[in-house]
Parts: C-alpha cells; sequence; structure tokens
C-alpha cells in the first residue's frame, strides 16, 4: 500500500526548509518523500503548499502523526500540527493526497482583492487569494471563524453579522490579541 | 457592546468543569459568563457543549484569544485551543453565539448508528451523532481529514477513497498512533 505512493505522478511543489519561518537550507518536491533524512534534513520545520494538497508524517515512511497540508504557508510546526497535547515538532515524511477535492473557486481576484465566500473554506490561498493576511471582513449573515493557518489551524477570531453591520474594517476589530491580519482559512460556526 | 452579550436570550447549556477530563468542581451556564472567577472557578479547564454554539475567551471580559466552541466534548484545553503557539491554558469568560447556523441533519442515527456526510461538519455532535467516538468508516470519493475534537482540533486522520475500496473498519486502520476513536469532526481536504 505504501508502494503506490512511492510511483504517484509529479505534482506542485511543497517547498520545505530545515528552519522555521522559511530559513535555512530549502529544497523543493513534487513527489512523495519517504524520508527527509535522506534528503538531508533531520525535520522539516516550515513549508509552504504552492499547489495540490499533501499528507504530512510525524516518522519516515509516512508514518506517526498525520498532518493534513492544504495550499498556503505554515511557517512553524504550530501551524500544520493538529494537536499540541502530543508535542512532537517533527515532519519526516510527506506525500501528494491525490484525489482531494478542487478548490470552487481558482480564479484570483483582480485589482484590490476581494472574495466572497458562502462556504467553508479550509484554505484561502487556494481560491486564488494572493496573500496570506486579509485587511477587512464584511459578514453578511451568520458567524464565521476565521484562523490564523490553513487546515482552521493558529489563532481564530470570531466574525458575527449582528456586530454592528457585520464590519470589521481593521485586524485590530476582530482580534484584540491579534498581531498581524494573517488569515488562512474561514468557515461557519454551527450549532 | 459587551453589554448586548449580558441581555442575551437563555440557551441550552455548557457545563463547565475546574480539573480536565469532567473532574473536579462543576457548573451549568445557560448564558454568558463575564468572569468564571466570580463563580468560583480560577479558570475552566474541561467542558462540554450540549447544545449550541459558545465563544469562550482566555480573559475575564470577552478578552484575549478566542475559542469557538460548538457542540462536544472538550475534556483539555487542547480541545479547545485553536492555537498552541501561545500557550496560555485559560478560558476565563464565555458566551453563547447568537448567529450560529444549525446543523443540516439534527436527527439522531436509530439503531446502530450509522451517518453518511457530503459536506463538511465541525461537530459530529451537532448532527445527532451520540458518542465521541467513530467506529468505521466507508469514503465513497475524494480526500477527508477527521479530527479528535469539535472544529478540527486534535489529532487528525486521513481517509481516502483511493485506499483500498475506501474502508476503514477499525480505528486501527485510520492512524497508526491513534489510542481511541475519538472523533468529532469532518471534513473535505481541498487542492
Amino acid at each position: 500500500m505504501v508502494m503506490r505512493w512511492l510511483v504517484g505522478d509529479a505534482l506542485a511543489p511543497i517547498v520545505v526548509w530545515d528552519e522555521p519561518f522559511f530559513q535555512g537550507k530549502k529544497h523543493e518536491f513534487t513527489t512523495d518523500c519517504y524520508s527527509t533524512p535522506e534528503h538531508g534534513f533531520s525535520t522539516v520545520r516550515s513549508c509552504k503548499i504552492e499547489s495540490g494538497a499533501w499528507a504530512g508524517f510525524e516518522h519516515c515512511g509516512f508514518q506517526g502523526q498525520q498532518f493534513v497540508l492544504e495550499r498556503g504557508e505554515y511557517p512553524c510546526w504550530e501551524a500544520w500540527s493538529g494537536s499540541n497535547a502530543y508535542h512532537v515538532e517533527r515532519m519526516c515524511s510527506f506525500r501528494p493526497i491525490a484525489c482531494a477535492v478542487s478548490a470552487p473557486a481558482p480564479a484570483p481576484p483582480a485589482g484590490r482583492p476581494r472574495a466572497e465566500m458562502s462556504d467553508d473554506c479550509p484554505s484561502l490561498p487556494a481560491l486564488g487569494w494572493g496573500s496570506s493576511t486579509v485587511g477587512s471582513f464584511l459578514v453578511r449573515s451568520g458567524a464565521w471563524v476565521c484562523s490564523q493557518y490553513p487546515g482552521y489551524r493558529g489563532f481564530q477570531y470570531l466574525l458575527e453579522s449582528d456586530s454592528p453591520a457585520g464590519e470589521y474594517k481593521h485586524v485590530r476589530e476582530w482580534g484584540s490579541h491579534a498581531q498581524t491580519g494573517q488569515v488562512q482559512s474561514i468557515r461557519r460556526v454551527q450549532q
């Protein structure tokens, strides 16, 4: 079953670094990586997914804790880990996810970027959003939660249509502890 | 603006404990809690959302890091935090989210529970799934990621339709490090 992944088609790349925040040694992969040490990386400490979706794994050989990585920027371990109960800052193998669905609206916004959304989106970059930040929101209905990293990870901020006019004009208005406007996923809140 | 939440309608409860894993002192809230210390809790260390959606906050007065809490079980800080870059195990105020959307299929499954899904679901309990665990999966198409806690938090496991017949008959088959079948959210993987 593992062999299936070793003969996968070449895809758009995952770019990895051996230091956090896209520093240090860099390598681009377009297909499976069974073992980062074989490529001279003891582990991966930051990565960017430029296209497609990838599955990362804690150990070599696609073993251990799993990390689903959609298009976007992952500057540190916290950005891709789904769990902090089990704190191992390690990603030693990864492979493309062949059957992931394509984003519904891949056209990048033109001019001053603006996107209208009515559905959950685990990766704004996959929608063609050209930046890892958002400057403002207008919430027409319901409650939404936006997150710092793809896949609903990192800091999260609540956006509500019944706050005054649903307008969030500046990063200061959607989170008192927000340091940047970094937002890479957004979804509706369900009850 | 904060006052709006202090006069909100009573809702179905959030139940909180002052120790992890639903241990220690217990209290049930049906409306806003501006300050847990005022109720004799220095902080909340575990909670269950029985209905509705709630916003939790790091500090008293709905300040600091935000946590969106949908229906389900949150046994520890890791279960509700969206970020571990900023490790403060604290939730000192919370309020209902009034405008969250209702889950699309609230009827609980009868008999031997079985649910068919075609859309992302941040809370299986909100769909009427009566347990915090799942015994098996059949993936008809695409790639999905299931997560241990509501809101796509905790350990995560990749489920793919092109793995043999899309069948995951036991927790051992969807994650080598999984200790339980605890699954409380599930969504499609996007590329």
